[in-house]
């Protein structure tokens, strides 16, 4: 029986295991990828503090590095399904853990347009991320992909930074708060472009150089450093347990206590305004600290 | 006049001026002595993601070369006083700026005992935080200072790792809430001494290895492998301006706002539950981040 058990070895996944560990708690953490998650996904960071510059995949590493040298038991394999009962019981293929506590840090994917290129080009004119990856792009003219409300927040924070911003809808309008699309249309450096379906991803020397799009039936081109691609996420739900939802993400409260009592969540797969490294890790650390707590009482 | 100067530059206050730099906003920290802050009393820091274990000192560093690495205006000087108005008046003694939005990150203070020895032992058996430091003596036996809910709280979580914990309390019972106490008296290797003021830390081979206290006008002794002092702390209020407290700590919503509308706070200055790097980093992320879209909007 562990104390807690993590699924997901993100940076928040990674720091409650940190936390929980210092605290003497039985603990397991379970990734079924590679240490770090999304982290090694993303090409460069520079808001994380601490480090000027990093890689996503040397941070990953250092968090995996202070996952083994802190002793912290984990495994490397897919949870299957969950059952929360008097304790939680978390079903991998060829066995069965339980525990008293559980940290659900399983992420979110970003949907991907499904070009051509588009993975080829992650880091070298595609992002999903303009407040990971804006300033790679200051003073050039970049597009935003998407309608909705964090593709036109994106675009405003980029439109402070960028030469140029084109933002290209696929619908006839924006799906979007009205405040922030007014604020996105004074913009003098912004470009809307409606009913605009990017159709491809165009590259050279290994960067991309522009994007083919269709606009009402009509194929057009416009270059462009950058994509930022915002067209929905999808954070990753386990099965087998039916928890409060706030849209698709797990609701928490200020403790990162999921509607079930023993059952917190952390990072990326929570509703929440800003997902950001500092506040994935935080979040770990406030789940943990609260379970340490609640353990400490027993 | 700048979008925002920071006064303060721990982590907190660094985190907001790598995100507001970031976004290409014109921003200032400003710092009174050490950037890094209360960093550099840290000896050993082993719960912050991304490094295993890493002194105080050198995340200090690393954080100063970000700023310096980041571009990011900043001047070392001591803010002597402040003026809200239309704009923010920030006075130094020779000069006064002005900004569109302020961050407070001043940090707090953790009280000392006012002992011989003691800034001399700090690191080496006399810590102010047992979350941070209470691993270093798992299995030790160790003595928490203080009568009030941080000394309670903290013994708990001592209790969980170290072998022995005795807490002296200078008063004939604690001041703190009821339900964490009864907690504490439950465990059994906890013992409690009531009118007990410690007198002197004394080392050997530049390590603590017991103090003398006086209880009831008695002098006693206990071996202890270290003392965690919670006899208060004191947040680093900055004079001039009239902002809503919480106890002694700056109250701010959950964008960091104060009570007045340009002025934001964040790390060790403001109330709340944990005081933790992530935590600081994470407040100085969701101002930085709130500051921008209210500048983007304008």
């Amino acid at each position: 029986m562990y104390d807690c058990i993590i699924v997901g070895g993100g940076i928040a996944g990674i720091t409650a295991a940190i936390y929980l560990k210092n605290a003497n708690k039985k603990v397991l953490l379970i990734e079924k990828g590679t240490m770090g998650g999304i982290l090694n996904n993303i090409s460069k960071i520079k808001n994380y503090p601490g480090f000027t510059e990093i890689t996503g995949p040397d941070l990953a590493l250092n968090l995996y590095d202070q996952v083994k040298n802190n002793s912290i038991e984990y495994i490397l394999d897919t949870v299957i399904g969950i059952e929360s009962g008097t304790s939680n019981k978390v079903k991998l293929k060829n066995k069965e853990l339980e525990c008293k506590y559980l940290i659900l840090a399983t992420g979110k994917e970003a949907r991907k347009l499904g070009l051509p290129n588009e993975d080829k080009l992650l880091g070298k004119g595609v992002s999903y991320c303009a407040l990971c990856d804006g300033h790679f792009f200051k003073d050039k003219d970049v597009c935003v992909l998407g309608a909705g409300d964090s593709a036109v927040v994106e675009a405003l924070y980029l439109s402070n930074i960028c030469h140029h911003v084109t933002v290209l809808s696929k619908y006839p309008k924006f799906k979007c708060q009205e405040g922030v699309l007014n604020e996105l249309l004074k913009k003098d450096n912004v470009t809307i472009l409606y009913n605009s379906l990017t159709s491809s991803l165009n590259e050279e020397n290994g960067k991309l150089v522009s994007i083919n799009y269709n606009q009402n039936g009509e194929e057009k081109n416009i270059k462009t450093s950058a994509v930022f691609v915002y067209i929905g996420s999808t954070p990753n739900i386990l099965s087998g347990i039916d928890l409060e939802l706030d849209g698709k993400y797990l609701k928490v409260d200020n403790q990162m206590q999921t509607s079930l009592d023993s059952i917190y969540a952390v990072g990326d797969i929570i509703s929440k305004d800003l997902y950001q490294l500092v506040g994935a890790a935080n979040d770990g650390m406030i789940a943990a600290t609260s379970i340490i707590k609640r353990l400490n009482k027993e």
